[in-house]
């Protein structure tokens, strides 16, 4: 019986590995580094190396495994076939195909790893009994996950729920990463939140506890529970922007969830105060009807994801 | 063998019906009367006896008929519940297992309309080939369908694809029929349309063609055809708000296709020359590469999708 399956989240620096059961308890957890030299040829060996090592270790036979989920990041197709991921050095493969075959006909499943992240809090985080979700990962960049029925959106060409980048702003005149401007990711991001920030102290005169230190957007939230004025007028321009670009995310998706993660998540609800009221007024009516959650599965949140796809 | 197929497109004035050959070919095609009275109690069975008229015409057994489709203006739940269908006269019904009754058990499927519109040019008309498409209507509203894998985007709610509703523009002063202000359909649908022509004839002290007849978004395009350089200055507003909103959408869905249908279409290919641009300029680079086409069914494309959601 097919009671295991492996659950992988490659990063940029390491690969998250996971062993799961098939009710998603993780019977461990570990990580190896992420070898993007020479085009990151070694990166699905030693993955396939290190799925082989723990099966010896646990004595675990192929029949035990369901198979291996594996998140990258950068868009990946149905079919498997990753077309360039910067940051692991590939340009065109099959990563399903390739690390099918370095495991000896294992199954394998793959995905963005936002998207598979997002399937992860469906599955056992913060969106646990929804169907119908999408997940916002404000970290350094913003990052979505599109999950209908169950199943991840994963566009034509990979890209689906590719949400930081939609445009939010007409009057910006700084580019965003991508290229154009005025991507939520410029105000929703902890980089776009410190980018407020400065702007915003250097227009006003008023004091803030901001102007003493470091400026993230940490030290922002911080401020806005600690109450200072001009910490809450930045947090209600993110909302602004944050709330505006779901309104349209429920207008077109109408999801039942939204699974609000990523660094500036640990700020917790008080995000949800500044981003509601723009929601509520700007969304459809018969989208509006959406819950707001925080993730609750961190960095974790991959790999759980990862095994979800096996058992899908 | 049911080598027959039922598309029902229900409208609050009319209900088209067509009988199909499993390979999409239109055998016969006719309307009945939408009885909106009563709370709309007559429709299903004025469908149903249709129906059953039409299969005593044709000599068609009951086994013959692979099932029925029907699409209705209003949000439609996976399972076939309605909440309310406001033009129809309908509350809290599903329609699915009402009809399936009244046809003594036949298999019934049903959608909101520009969904399964959508599915239609898919199917058979201006989308053909491609299975993640997104269909906007640019009709008295604007209506959008959302094809992820040829299957409907129904959302949590069946509001999924209301991409009439998305927000466009901040400082909009004039409330959208939804309540919200600054609808993408109030500049891109075509009262929208005659609403900027009206703004921007009474802004200018420009000449134009518009200044001696009736405005509507079909003299606008008209005079466009003809150089008419207000009329251009409002087909670049509309062009602006209608791109952005897609370049949004594609960003989220990550489309292979846009097909654009609905009365203000009829305007032909001209259209995609003001929208490109500011598609061009706020879409992701990931998802940028979508199709523009016009749709190909005109009022047909409920019924082909109607039939078309038994045969999936």
């Amino acid at each position: 019986m097919a009671n295991y399956v492996f659950g992988v989240d490659v990063g940029g620096t390491s690969v998250k590995m996971g062993l799961f059961d098939k009710d998603g308890n993780v019977l461990d957890k570990w990580e190896i580094p992420t070898r993007t030299a020479d085009g990151g040829k070694n990166i699905l060996p030693d993955i396939a190396a290190s799925i082989k090592e723990k099966m010896a270790e646990k004595s675990l036979a192929k029949e035990e495994v369901a198979g291996v989920g594996i998140g990258v990041p950068g868009p990946v197709e149905k079919s498997g076939v990753v077309h360039k991921a910067v940051n692991l050095g590939w340009s065109e493969l099959n990563m399903k195909e390739e690390l099918a075959a370095l495991l000896d006909g294992m199954r394998v499943e793959g995905g963005n790893d936002a998207n598979v992240a997002a399937l992860g809090e469906m599955w056992k985080g913060g969106g646990q009994g929804h169907k119908n979700l999408v997940a916002v990962t404000l970290g350094t960049g913003v990052g979505g996950g599109i999950i209908v029925n169950g199943e991840i959106m994963t566009g034509a060409t990979g890209a689906g729920g590719e949400i930081g980048h939609i445009h939010v702003e007409d009057d910006e005149t700084e580019a965003c990463g991508c290229g154009n401007y005025g991507c939520l990711e410029e105000y929703a991001s902890a980089t776009g939140i410190t980018r407020l920030a400065n702007r915003t102290l250097q227009k006003s005169d008023k004091d803030s506890v901001l102007r003493n230190g470091e400026v993230s957007a940490k030290t922002v939230f911080d401020a806005v529970k600690a109450g200072d004025e001009l910490a809450i007028e930045i947090a209600q321009q993110f909302g602004e922007y944050l709330g505006k670009g779901l309104g349209v995310i429920a207008g077109i998706i109408n999801p039942e969830i939204f699974v609000i993660g990523g660094g500036v998540s640990k700020a917790g609800e008080v995000l949800f105060d500044y981003i509601k009221p723009s929601f509520e007024r700007t969304a459809f009516h018969g989208s509006k009807d959406v819950i707001f959650a925080l993730a609750t599965l961190g960095n974790d949140a991959g790999i759980y994801g990862a095994a979800r796809l096996v058992l899908s």
